[in-house]
């Protein structure tokens, strides 16, 4: 499940998980395991696990340290925040979508609690910030992780108040990608550099790289949850239009017009989640609009301007094409 | 409700509230709502109000960076980080705990729901670790927040792993009390003079001064829980007893042997929450067993302590007289 064929796998092995486990080390036991089974690295009754998630936000803090020409450890602190931030948002997410099941398992409240997954969640957050402050001279990456976890509770905040919408824009279900998703994604390509004291041009173009890079990322989600292989993505088939997510191939489907969008959109009205026949209805809708093809194509532009972005850096070679493979990676997953 | 007859009173509604209100004004308008809510600044719909804490945190950071004989608003950052994890910790401890009503008004989650509750938390913890990450060379303070927070957190999983339990030791509720309630009542002390770089010697004197202090207060705490005037606690009367809290008073008087002990044990035990008769039978039960009076008595050996590391500290002598007022106010305190 970690990115394809990257060199950055190795190197999330090697530094960025044992540097994880250490912090994970300065909990108290209870909040440790339930912290862990989120992280991947054991299950409920403390045995080793393999089912961690994709470690892009990681591989991208790594490979933003190592643009200002610094070694990839470097850039250790950036992808331990990075991504015991995106566990925090995933254990509270969870709680409050009432999701069931991720990466193949049972999610973190459903094993341990609803109280034990806020506080772990609470724990994860204060070691991220706690990761970055322990570098010298870490205040600036601390400020811009404060940025991107804002985001991120913004976008949550926004994703909940669409449920009980049915007027979302499609310009509002982009500015909420672009805050629960792309935030901090654009976040892991600053952090490392930002670290590294790399020059403001450089941290800034990361940034941009990583945000559109980001929105192409979370395009490409929105398609998976739902013509995903439930098999490669680890989440029940069809699960974003059972529980009537306003993601965007159904808000670009219920606002394009035609008789498609607006049957999708009396579907969608209920106020209990879909049945399974009404999933396939849903789905089938939304291809009839053309909203399938227009998310693919906006997929595209992101991805096209997230490679413009990383053509005018100043980076070493080697860096470079490792941003290009995950570009690619991010447009053609299937989970 | 602020701290009475102190000069820092003034000093928070000077320097440290309009800090908070500029860091508030970071979040979204649905997070900032919710936030300022539990903060005591408005109302659900935004109106002002008058109903804050004690502003016990923001008072003793404020005081912690007068100690290293910086001026007052040297210690802003520190107090503004405090007083959010505080109210971070409340909003989601309301959330788990259930509980219903605090300051006299109903707790955060009762109004704008769960989901909300969770996010603002969030959002305030976000901010704390900012406002100490904005001042140059606040990577200490960051780690320090780090560590309180944390025992925060153990303190909180204590806390509710009690509820199942009835083999609680006095020893477990004690560190679970410095846990809760000591170690950010020591941070509170430590992190203006950590903040201002003040001596080690000051700084770890502060710390050990907060946690006598923040022990005294939680005792004092447990006691107005069970026989406090519900007028001026704003929690409901019995409300701990009710919902079968093992609080330092209860444990005290369960593992202390006897009979009125082994009958309060006994109602301990139902699962459900204690009706009306039994909550004054557990009270008078805790009384007869003594453990009233050695709360109280504990509370004073506490306090001596925290006079003493007070005594012990090399300070401005406005600083130390403010610091004792507070500790006097805090034995005596009726809310």
């Amino acid at each position: 499940m970690t990115i394809a064929h990257s060199h950055s796998t190795s190197q999330i092995h090697t530094y960025v998980e044992p540097a994880i486990r250490v912090l994970l080390d300065r909990l108290d036991s209870g909040n440790r395991l339930v912290a862990g089974y989120q992280m991947g690295y054991w299950n409920a009754d403390g045995s080793p696990a393999v089912c961690q998630g994709k470690g892009l936000r990681p591989a991208l803090a790594l490979l933003s340290a190592q643009a200002t020409g610094a070694e990839p450890d470097a850039g250790v602190p950036a992808a331990a925040a990075v991504e015991l931030t995106h566990n925090f948002s995933l254990l509270h997410d969870d709680v409050m979508d009432g999701d069931t099941e991720r990466r193949h398992r049972p999610t973190a409240w459903t094993v341990f609690g609803v109280s034990s997954a806020i506080l772990a969640g609470d724990a994860l957050i204060g070691l991220a910030y706690e990761a970055l402050a322990e570098v010298p001279g870490g205040g600036a990456a601390v400020r811009r992780l404060g940025l991107d976890v804002r985001a991120l509770i913004r976008g949550q905040a926004a994703d909940l108040a669409f449920e009980h919408r049915d007027d979302v824009t499609l310009d509002e279900c982009l500015a909420m990608a672009g805050d629960k998703t792309a935030a901090l994604l654009s976040g892991s390509c600053a952090l490392g550099a930002l670290l590294c004291g790399g020059p403001a041009a450089l941290v800034d173009g990361l940034s941009r790289f990583g945000l559109h890079l980001g929105l192409a990322f979370q395009l490409v989600d929105d398609l998976l949850g739902i013509w995903g292989d439930p098999r490669r993505t680890g989440k029940p088939v069809g699960s974003d239009l059972r529980a009537r997510k306003r993601t965007i191939p159904v808000v670009r489907a219920v606002t394009g017009g035609g008789r498609a969008g607006r049957t999708l959109a009396e579907l969608y009205r209920s106020p209990a989640p879909l049945a399974d026949d009404d999933v396939a209805r849903a789905t089938a809708l939304i291809e009839a609009t053309g909203a399938r093809e227009w998310t693919r194509q906006r997929a595209a532009r992101e991805t096209e301007r997230a490679r413009a972005e990383l053509a005018a850096l100043d980076l070493p070679e080697h860096v470079r094409r490792e941003l290009a493979d995950i570009t690619t990676f991010i447009t053609g997953r299937d989970h």
